[in-house]
């Protein structure tokens, strides 16, 4: 190049610092392991794709942070949690690459690294607080570890980060004040009360009347029904949520619980969509980092058999624990309990109707309509 | 189980057929070619995903064939149009599988196959013509197979389809009918043109005034901005963009390319989000057509090197030739070229902005403004 | 085409049966859920690879049932079992595909199902059935199913199965027989074992002589290390492993057990690569059956909620269970609890090692010796 | 961490220098664009992964400069090319990543990176040199972009990076000094060509005396055979093969090709087994980065339109031809061509096939014999 104008590729990517940043432990301690490499630059990569989900998450939460949320900034935070998806993926994909360090060529350099654990990435705990997930919703040995294996600095930081709102929080906040469920002399949640009562009593009576079933299939069938009735008692009335809230089976607010149940029930109304978007999303990108976390146990059961992990910690069952447990989201795969079928829910006052879609439809005469 | 109620899982569905339709040509003939088993359960998982494919785009031709497109209906249209790039991602994968037959073994039966040929599926025809790949479009062998290859009754039926209105016709006819494009004095195109210009003549005077560039540089970029306007003028002019849509260059109508410009410039206003996420849709199915065609190009050149396919087709070169030429969407590919950064976009008048967005916000005192 | 000569795309793939076998029984119900269609297409694909994946198990089972297995075969044996690899990872990723049914579109369509069930699927039960999972191995709930949800031939098939052996019942068998392990004056578990506990008395040196460390810190370390030397006794003291088998910790027989843990220790030499990649690939079968699963599990959550499965089952309490227990190679992922790092392996004696390499090399002058 | 032990998470991996390289262009320049951090990580991420595959080409490449490539050694040389090929998979998964950059959002920052590119990667020239694709096989403008795009010192460092032997070199040494081929009276190359003769003859015959031909048909299908014919003459006539391989045809020696030939028709053969699996990951390699480069390619299109590349270059033009053209093993695509099939195999005498195998198969009477 005989002169340069403008950005060098390598001086833009500050490829100097990137690409010197691979010091072998076992280099240092004499005897390279060819596959620290792999392993040191693995890691590398994950942080950097959680720096960016980091960035994301801080772009989306900015938006719902504000009290009133612009529609026009809608489009743009599902772009973003879709772009969290897409890297999500890529996360689960990088185990593939992980896994070609065989466990005995991971014992050539394992104990090298001693006590430095996954655990200690600050990083994936942002993503985990930002989304939701604080002290009081883990495992005791989780919150252990925090003490245990966190720098001074790094733990202060995560604590403080714990005090802020989550995306969680904020989530909820936007759902509870959804309008118009109560409408004139429109009641939703009346309605809809009415109409999963009648359609338990349906299925009551054709439990009742269908003689083909022997009693012990009846007692059964009839057991599972009243089960069903007591879970929809347990969103309808407040008290009985709150009580459960308080033992952990819900994380929403009961406003905001029910507002994510309308949003599912209601997604085609134009104004909804974008909503049942974003829920949908989130319930993604919980549900790719509970699949990243199970791919990550099943690989260090693999990786290290019963061995302890090198942060000590016990490898698999801690991991399958954190996968079960750290769910930012878990109300969503929820939600699913208390739909009813469509034919089964009430319709909305035509006017609410009118008011959930777009104004402006492209005919050319609501134009003249909306000049008046 | 003691007595059966109801339905069952393999005759619900129906595998007796499935699984009783794996016959070995190489078997019939004495002498089992173990690897056919696969060539064969590859190719109906495809005819079946493909069967799945054109059942998606029925129902979205379906809401797109109306004169007027329900808001209401735009969620689910774009929900099938996700599952159609959900299930081309998995066609794509299936040809690793297709692949672990290596060419050795593929020639214990390949020979018995003969003139069989992929090209003879007629439902991944149909996935074309929907999508508005026509005769007209492809190139010539292409064309000569149609006849060639397929049963009367097949090429009856392909030619019937290619009489119907496709995806492409109806997507181009809805861009055209985009609305407040010309709004009382505000005429948008005239707007758009100005800013483009005034981008253009500002860039050539940078080119001019740069000391530090050689005459050979500044020859070079005044010849990129000389292209670059003769670009723009095949679109603002209406008789030079009709020249290059005869020729091939364009495939939407002059009023839908615009649309669709359009669309991608102002996507964040609410209600051409859903436009918008619309044309990326159809802009990554076709990309993804590509990328299988491209995949399966390859791997036609790894197991037949230069030799004939089944079908006695050319194999690498046709397949390579198709997936440059067999592009439903091209057209939005090309929208790239005429997108200018934000800070140079024309302002939309307030009145138009405030149609494009929701009128009801959730905001409590605009319901009682719809109530008045 | 004007006549035809040989054999038909569409005839050849059965399609008419294939394409055919799709009724909706929301249709028969007299109204069609839309997505219906691709539930039943996702089950069939999923049919169809099952069938594959039984038919190339089959193969290999062939292979292995032979007293001497020839190595000529094993290449080929590779090859099916990294083909079955390649089709587990498409299995799990159309995961994706029946995910885009929502949980309220499945509501449109799920009661008309009952009590058809997944669990129903005797191919998937043959491949667990022939990897190595017999009743003993089920959690209670999955025996209990057996009887409750299959079809009288089904079950009686799928017993007859379980009384053949199985890939796992052959693996242990031909670890077993690994010669030379003893080999003159060498015995090869002996210089193991002396090894591992001069590694383990090392490491508990460096405990004891560290000033640095707490008492705390330890007493840790040192419980650590008598868990591990209790580990490695274990698999030395064929009693005690005959104890822990009885208890279900391990499944390979002793001599099994520790045919693989030589295997893994000695995998480069050139004789035993073979058998390496072999036992890395049943491993990965292993993990990747275990991956589509919890990811089974998760979309289930997602679907149902708390809701029952559509044949009765507790949906995702009982996926998760299966998970973690229906592991047909788990042995295998305890092998790097044993493995010790390269610089403690002891050697092998040199008559031996060369006698696990090729006697032909490629060496002109080791053919002369050959034709001696 | 009450105190620190050993090694900390973020130290070991640097991510002081990692997770501080992105400093946003449009930021310096006063307006923040959003996307652009995501561009920078994305390319990071992929600098590291090119990093990792350089790494694990300079080990292989470092085995097979021996001349005597130990048996010993082939294990893991195929275990890093398969590793290759996992990292491979995720460069192409990431394009999926960047491609959440919407082409209205790059030009948020497009302009400002002019006139960097990504055709400055050193590494990524690296791969593609080391694999074997040196200046003389690119096409014109990849040479001139050498000179017109990069930095001196970067250009000189690939130079003489030309100099050195490449992956594609060594293996063709490798290939041509496979012994055996000629072996006593038995020359393995006059039985191939004789039993390709007889093949042809016989579908020459089986041509003319088919009634059922057109006259039309059997002139097609004789034709086709004549090219077959010559095909084969191509590689039987060392003249022949000398000039198809000056026009660039071929890129191996000819014995290296006849070599490859062999090792895919023979690679049942427990000592030719790892040697085909060899040039099977070689193929597989190229092949996934051949799928790089269209994707890439069709990202570009989707990207930039008909607009140039931030580096001038023609986009998507230039990366379509570069996708055709750089392929460093397109020999090994090409055997296809002359398999044939097994039955019409020559037979290897006993003797041959007896020291292909191993001479040690695990039975216990040949360890006596080795005794002896």
């Amino acid at each position: 190049m005989s002169k340069q104008l403008g950005i060098y590729y390598s001086e833009y990517l500050q490829l100097n610092k990137i690409l010197d940043a691979q010091e072998l432990e076992s280099e240092k301690q004499g005897a390279v392991a060819h596959d620290e490499m792999l392993f040191i630059v693995t890691h590398q990569t994950y942080e950097l794709w959680f720096k960016q989900i980091v960035f994301e998450l801080d772009a989306v939460i900015d938006v719902f942070d504000d009290p009133i949320i612009e529609d026009k900034k809608m489009g743009r935070v599902l772009h973003l949690l879709a772009r969290i998806k897409t890297i999500e993926r890529v996360l689960i994909h990088q185990i593939d690459i992980i896994q070609t360090i065989t466990p005995h060529d991971f014992l050539e350099f394992r104990d090298l690294l001693i006590p430095a654990s996954g655990f200690q990435s600050t990083l994936f705990k942002q993503i985990e607080i930002k989304l939701g997930i604080r002290r009081e919703h883990r495992i005791a040995a989780d919150c252990e570890f925090f003490k245990s294996r966190l720098k001074k600095d790094d733990l202060k930081s995560l604590d403080h980060l714990e005090t802020k709102e989550t995306l969680h929080d904020l989530t909820d906040r936007w759902l509870s004040r959804i309008p118009f469920l109560k409408y004139k002399d429109f009641d939703f949640w009346k309605s809809y009360q009415n109409s999963v009562e009648q359609m338990l009593d349906k299925e009551h009576a054709i439990i009742e009347t269908n003689v083909t079933l022997t009693e012990r299939e009846k007692q059964f069938q009839t057991n599972d029904l009243i089960m069903t009735r007591t879970k929809f008692e347990s969103i309808f009335d407040e008290k009985k949520y709150a009580k459960l809230r308080a033992e952990g089976n819900f994380r929403f607010s009961h406003q905001g619980f029910l507002g994510a149940l309308f949003v599912n029930l209601y997604r085609d109304e134009p104004m909804i969509y974008t909503g049942f978007r974003f829920l949908t999303l989130l319930t993604e990108i919980d549900e790719l980092l509970t699949n990243w976390r199970q791919r990550h146990a099943v690989m260090v059961q693999r990786m290290l058999g019963t061995k302890l992990g090198t942060g000590g910690s016990s490898g698999h069952d801690y991991l399958t624990a954190t996968t079960q447990n750290n769910r930012a989201f878990l109300d969503l795969f929820n939600i699913a309990t208390f739909l009813i079928p469509r034919k089964d829910l009430p319709d909305l006052p035509d006017e609410l109707v009118r008011a959930l879609g777009y104004f402006f439809r492209g005919e050319k005469d609501r134009l003249e309509e909306l000049e008046m």
